[in-house]
């Protein structure tokens, strides 16, 4: 049975709506109503060692801080504000009692830094490996939120930030290729920022359609956009123009930055669609959190996503290359990308 | 580091109150204000191969139903009524097809016998064990929450059911010593149930003072309950009436039957405490359930769980034995008991 196949069957399951469900798997959380305005946002996701993580490479507190990240940035890539944490960590019996010291001022700067309360959880003494699987519960007002199935024809697509840059890191990392110029690269990759603010500030501006975050790479996660949404989507190659860093990386490694930054995962940037003649507010209100907005491509009739590449020497014949879904199983060939093995029940619709 | 250095070092994490959380780490369930009038009930619980099921030993559907069952409990065990389910499921490559047939018709009977919704979660492929980690999100009345701090003394103690099936189940099992007539036990062990409409209905009855479920063996939980109400608790032995299965079971193993009532786990009956002449209601009340409660004990002044056993051959001689927190720990000098290494945050206060 394909991965694909088994969360189907978990689909299947899933019952007839209740009142107060407004969005059940499908999208980056689970929305449930709170009062008449207000929704709670829910989300779950596991890091495994060996699949996510690898215990050599990953510093303690930037793991617990990455785990706590990489659940608050779905709760951010609906415009919510976490509020909440359920920690389940699984730990082999005799572990390293400095290792989870650290891991713990991790966590607590993480839980800081996002605004998050740890309420619940509990600890198991793994015969495996370790564990970490969180639940974050978010807040929203239920007419801001923004969903993966909103973006209209015509719309620009936008990400928040560089592209690429984690799935460089991990390979730098697995190959033991670090140096002192391509830590942001590593950075990345160990601990990634959910981006929370710039995530409510897109949802109360009226100004976006669609949003879900950049987890398994542009080509993939736009995909999921795109077929919720019911649309097509082409991505301009040149709008894809690669962090100064990822260049530097890529010529060490003999590698096309275009690659990472397509099919590399894990980048946590939001991933929106708005209409074009929104553009500047929209870079106005992404600098005031700091962050540089790049429109990466358009919403278009039809289905799923497309790389447009312009000829070369400056000709005019345009190459129109299908994408669609090349996230991490594809990079998965050039034995990289940590991420293949975790799926969504919301990520096959 | 212990495993209960482990958890206190991250309850030390928990920050300070926010005024919606109601009840953050301590008891079975987080509790968030909704409205003015009603709570979210949050829990979040994981079964591990290895150390909470032997797949060679649990049929799948049975232990999806499980799954279900032992995080509804927490929700049951405040009186809330559970509504919404998020499972990270982590399988190895390549698991049986048919194995995930099964669980997965576990899991929608589950859903639906306990009214439950799925609404998130996520796959992993798993390098590891089988790994359920489930979060169930249960609604009740705030005025209505039973806490477990809230016994008082004179309080009578009750259970909702009889005890130590669960662990003798898991002995039979283990030891392949499974009959039909003790195929009760079996049950009790593979597939418990969840006390939710007798939960509500205490819950609604405001005759309770304080409850939990009786997840860790009756010493052990009501050693939490007795040191979360700053009070102590005597089990009297004679009230400790052993199941007629049970009785036959441990004539078999040459065991205690008193020793799997006290000691035994995953039993997921509700331990409460009430004033003494609420019993007749009490009993009434729960009878509409269909269910049969023992009154196992009384709250008194003081710290820790007494064992009351009468002298011999009806003697005035009363001996009073210290049995707080003899849960599985001790169980384990057996080589039995599936559950020791499993914690909950609230469980050591």
């Amino acid at each position: 049975m394909k991965e694909r196949e088994l969360i189907k069957q978990i689909q299947r399951l899933v019952g007839s709506d209740s009142g107060e469900l407004l969005q059940g798997i499908g999208d980056d959380c689970a929305v449930i109503s709170k009062t008449t305005d207000t929704a709670w946002l829910l989300t779950m996701d596991t890091l495994l060692e060996g699949v996510h993580f690898d215990l050599d490479l990953h510093p303690p507190e930037q793991l617990a801080e990455k785990s706590v990240a990489v659940n608050v940035s779905d709760i951010a890539a609906m415009g919510g504000k976490p509020l909440f944490v359920l920690l389940s960590l699984g730990l082999p019996r005799g572990f390293d009692e400095a290792w989870f010291g650290r891991f713990s001022s991790g966590l607590a700067r993480a839980l800081e830094d996002y605004g998050c309360l740890l309420i619940g959880g509990d600890t198991v003494a793994s015969p495996g490996p370790v564990a970490l699987t969180l639940t974050v519960v978010g807040e929203a007002q239920v007419s801001k939120i923004l969903y993966r199935s909103k973006a209209r024809i015509g719309d620009s697509i936008w990400v928040s930030g560089p592209l690429g840059l984690s799935a460089a890191g991990f390979e730098l990392l697995h190959m033991d290729r670090v140096t002192p110029e391509l830590q942001p690269l590593i950075d990345a990759h160990l601990c990634p920022r959910a981006r929370v603010d710039l995530g409510i500030k897109l949802a109360g501006s009226d100004l976006v359609h669609a949003m879900m975050d950049v987890s398994d790479g542009l080509a993939t996660d736009l995909a999921h956009l795109a077929r919720a949404s019911g649309v097509g989507a082409r991505i301009f190659a040149d709008k894809l123009v690669p962090h100064p860093v990822l260049i530097q990386a890529a010529k060490m490694l003999e590698k096309d930055p275009l690659k990472w930054m397509l099919q590399g995962g894990e980048d946590y940037e939001l991933l929106f669609t708005a209409m074009p003649e929104n553009r500047d507010q929209l870079v106005q209100l992404a600098a005031g959190s700091g962050l540089c907005l790049s429109q990466v491509g358009t919403v278009v009739s039809g289905s799923g996503v497309t790389l447009v590449v312009a000829g070369r020497a400056g000709g005019t014949d345009i190459r129109e290359i299908p994408v669609s879904y090349q996230g991490f199983d594809h990079f998965q060939d050039d034995e990289s990308g940590s991420n293949e093995a975790a799926v969504k029940f919301g990520d096959y619709q």
